[in-house]
């Protein structure tokens, strides 16, 4: 028998696979369940357990990481019927990873509270990358005593590990940090077609400013990627755009107006209209040009 | 007598004080205007000339650099009744650092080549502190020949020197650096703002998000100064609505249409009708919590 505790995974795409992954290597016994079996295999074939359902995650666990697709998903696998809720033992601790709603973190957390049982918020950043090299950054929200229970976890699948503030906190972070993300995606998407279309050379112009006063990360990533008109997603306009929703939600409860994010969604959803969902976010440059009725078409 | 290229210079504000020292360290002879002649005591006292106009800076020089405030200026000190394309001598070059319109360094190369001089426009970025430790970048365009003639003048006050193609090339890619900028300040300040009401710890979310995905120059350096409600200018607002209004202007004539800089180009113009002109550019922060009855107050 392990001293470890034991730990309960609920989703396992490619994000959630390669953080269990981490656990499972780092020794932790492990009870998982995603609505696709098939994705599981390869934890299985490590040493993890099945579980048919959240709430017998939950009876084989202590602490519960979950990390699914939208908020009603998160919402079904931990306070559900059948939720991993109904299955933990006294003192358990919920520790869901999905970017989901501030709101429902609360929710959950009164609800967890109610049973005598501990949640915690705490989504990432880093991609899939990120995830598959246990560099993520992860933002926490909830009670302090039950952050100190999960950090050896999070500790490792991550990086750099934050406590934010109570329940929705981690959730609240993980927004501002896609608020962040908005506003490069204009700078990269913007100034590049602004170049192509100035008639410079945009990789050299590209080379130089991301370096300077106006780069970013995106500049030396997705920037890249746009130079060989590459679209494949490190983040998929889809889930970009539920992230935003997320974000525009919490500003009309806060009572917030910011111009760039309902932009930015707006721009979105037009991307998403005409069916590039599944495409990465830099496919927005696409999108502007066409708005012009330009072509983007630079070449590395 | 020096087998240096004699040098004129016209505009001795913070930026062109800086710049034209570096060149008369190197060991240049220089002869300079400016519309404020007690700004040039510090270059007089070390051995810069005194010109009475820019068409005298043009007989005293074979390379007259110009950067100075707006287009309008731009085209009085070169190409005007006594600017100092009246005073060069065949085969001279002017090289304009002023952020300005292309179509105005297009024409003003069409002006030179008549009278069968030289036209570069090259404007910069970095800053008074870039100017200062002449670490600014460059974007230069014009002809090759007399880019190559210029260069040993523009690496005594630069580090990155980049030819990016023919007259108004480096005026394209400076504006198109601005549009860049412009994405990153809303990113900047609508997600502090969002952080701030949302009652997270601003400071630590900034330091981690800082390096992330979402991470810019500009979140490290303007939002450090926000954490503390700095609003002094490392860029004045006032100077960013004319180099957005550059933009759009050339958004105009190539067709295309960018929301992000024209919603930038409003919020600033409204920073700048409340008295803000003279700030820094990240004072928007300030204004996007008054859109919404807000306070920016967060504290480092």
């Amino acid at each position: 028998m392990s001293d470890k505790a034991r730990i309960g995974w609920i989703g396992t795409g490619v994000m959630g696979s390669a953080m269990a992954g981490h656990l499972l290597a780092a020794g932790y016994p492990l009870t998982i369940y995603s609505r696709t079996k098939s994705k599981c295999q390869s934890l299985l074939e490590n040493g993890a357990s099945w579980a048919a359902c959240p709430a017998e995650v939950g009876e084989a666990s202590d602490i519960v990481f979950s990390i699914v697709g939208y908020p009603k998903d998160v919402e079904e696998v931990t306070i559900g019927g059948r939720g991993c809720l109904a299955g933990l033992k006294e003192g358990g601790i919920i520790c869901d990873m999905t970017t989901s709603s501030p709101a429902l973190a609360r929710r959950i957390a009164e609800e967890a509270a109610k049973q005598g049982h501990f949640a915690l918020d705490a989504p990432v950043t880093g991609g899939d990358v990120g995830a598959r090299e246990a560099r993520l950054s992860i933002f926490v929200g909830g009670e302090r005593a039950a952050y100190e229970k999960a950090l050896p976890c999070l500790e490792a699948m991550g990086k750099k590990i934050l406590h934010c503030g109570d329940a929705g906190a981690g959730q609240y972070a993980k927004l501002a940090n896609q608020v962040a993300i908005a506003g490069v995606m204009f700078s990269v998407c913007e100034s590049l077609l602004f170049a192509q279309e100035a008639g410079i050379d945009v990789a050299k112009w590209r080379d130089l400013v991301g370096s300077g006063a106006a780069g970013s990360a995106a500049m030396n990533t997705l920037g890249v990627r746009l130079l060989g008109q590459d679209y494949e997603p490190g983040f998929f306009v889809d889930h970009f755009i539920k992230d935003l929703g997320l974000c525009l939600e919490e500003c009309r409860r806060m009572g917030l107006v910011l111009p760039g994010v309902e932009l930015a969604e707006e721009l979105y959803r037009s991307v998403q209209a005409r069916g590039e969902g599944r495409k990465g976010t830099q496919i927005l440059v696409k999108v502007l040009a066409e708005l012009s009725g330009k072509t983007w078409n630079s070449h590395p």
